[in-house]
């Protein structure tokens, strides 16, 4: 997909919305575990109910990766009916050198070789250059680096500073802003740093950020679109717990569409606010 | 495995080789190539033609995921053969908000759930404290945590220096290291720099470290060992295609053999020399 086709479905859906599949098998109904396919059951019905909420899903492949080759089928299978006019992201956050990624972007992105066309991946910086390359030689695929994440570990490395008082996270936007383009490139920012967003915008004015830390972990969509946002919207914000388990009745898809409308209002009035729509 | 059965092992075989399993089919002799699984076919004749010379396998991950459900139909194979006293390492670079590397450490230590049980996973450590200790907390599972690897890009951020000079990877060897201990933490530290090492050692001198970037990549194993050992060995020396791709006709085993069998021998003399054997 590419940015201009991201900004219309931005417009025409008045949301900037990203849905989190997450799905833990602890967590989901109880009346889908005899299902073939628990996994993929819920996944289907979250989409259903949601899919003109949001423009994107994400996929927490770790989700998938736990039950080894029968995760992968549901990965797959999730894939497979997720909406072409929804961005998707495999949050897998990889990244190695050059010819590893190059795999890596294979594993994603190239779906008559591995069965999985995702639109993005996400990607960890540590490695440098070579390792996040490979993801950006393709066309119209992203790589979605992180740069401030909302965890509590976050802190650890990524504010590490050099004399100047510069951050990891501040190189890591201008290095790997240098390396990409706005066209297929993004950043991993959390929204638990409010004001954090105006350091990163002075960095990457133009980039769309994948927002994570909306609603369970704290973040506020206010404070978010008040710093972060830009001329093209410039954000997808993510929200999983709070859609997808917010219900573990037989109304989950149904309760999960009323959570996703209530962000989607609040997106809407942030989007008329900024003259966007 | 425990640090004791991984020395044990290191001092009986004489040797403190890593074979790295990453296995390209366009790199693969082509008379496996009407095999079911010609990647398993490999990865079983390299390793009955290996097992003896070395004390630790490396298949990594991203060479199985680009072929989706069936490469992890391969890499579960693969697992299957492992000898069991050699030392297991997922070579997956993951590391997530602590929830999710929950799931990825179930991911390749859990057998039960996943298929896979893994000793040890590799690491990138941007996340922080939560991304890493998940996979601290399963008895006998190792997490090996990037530090300065072995690639270009490892300067642009791995040698990122705070106002005392000191640089971002030994704050990752500092804080690492007091997360997790001798017995459950290893670092990834590349060949292609020998005097790193005792930068590393000051940071870090009785972990074991993994050691990729020798023989094609350019590293010295006589540096490595000159300045790495430690009075347990303390280093697990990957070779990969110098080995599994010794040759590409119907003799590839026996030349991985042959190649492994030449490393082997060297490490024998730097261990004789170090007087650990």
């Amino acid at each position: 997909m590419t940015r201009a086709e991201l900004v219309r479905a931005i417009k025409d859906k008045k949301s900037f919305l990203c849905v989190g599949l997450d799905t833990d098998i602890t967590k989901i109904p109880e009346h889908l575990l005899d299902d073939e396919d628990p996994i993929f059951s819920f996944n289907k019905a979250i989409v259903e109910a949601t899919a003109d909420l949001c423009v994107a899903y994400k996929p927490n492949i770790a989700f998938y990766e736990c039950y080894g080759v029968k995760g992968w089928q549901s990965l797959q299978k999730t894939w497979e009916i997720l909406p072409k006019d929804c961005f998707s992201i495999a949050d897998a956050k990889r990244g190695d050198i050059g010819n590893t990624s190059a795999m890596y972007a294979q594993a994603f992105f190239d779906e008559q070789v591995s069965g999985l066309g995702f639109d993005s991946i996400t990607i960890a910086p540590y490695m440098g250059q070579d390792s996040v390359t490979p993801f950006l030689d393709i066309p119209n695929k992203w790589a979605i680096v992180l740069a401030l994440t909302s965890n509590a570990g976050s802190k650890d490395f990524q504010n590490f500073s050099d004399a100047s008082g510069e951050q990891l996270f501040e190189s890591v936007l201008q290095k790997v802003g240098e390396w990409g383009t706005v066209d297929n490139t993004m950043f991993v920012v959390g929204a638990t740093r409010g004001d954090a967003f105006l350091q990163v915008r002075k960095h990457a004015p133009d980039h769309f950020l994948l927002v994570p830390g909306v609603g369970a972990q704290g973040g506020s969509l206010q404070d978010v679109c008040q710093y972060g946002m830009n001329a093209d919207c410039g954000l997808l914000v993510n929200s999983t717990r709070g859609i997808i388990y917010a219900s573990k009745g037989r109304d989950f898809a149904e309760r999960a569409r009323a959570e996703a409308l209530i962000l989607q209002q609040e997106m809407e009035a942030e989007l008329l606010k900024a003259g966007i729509i």
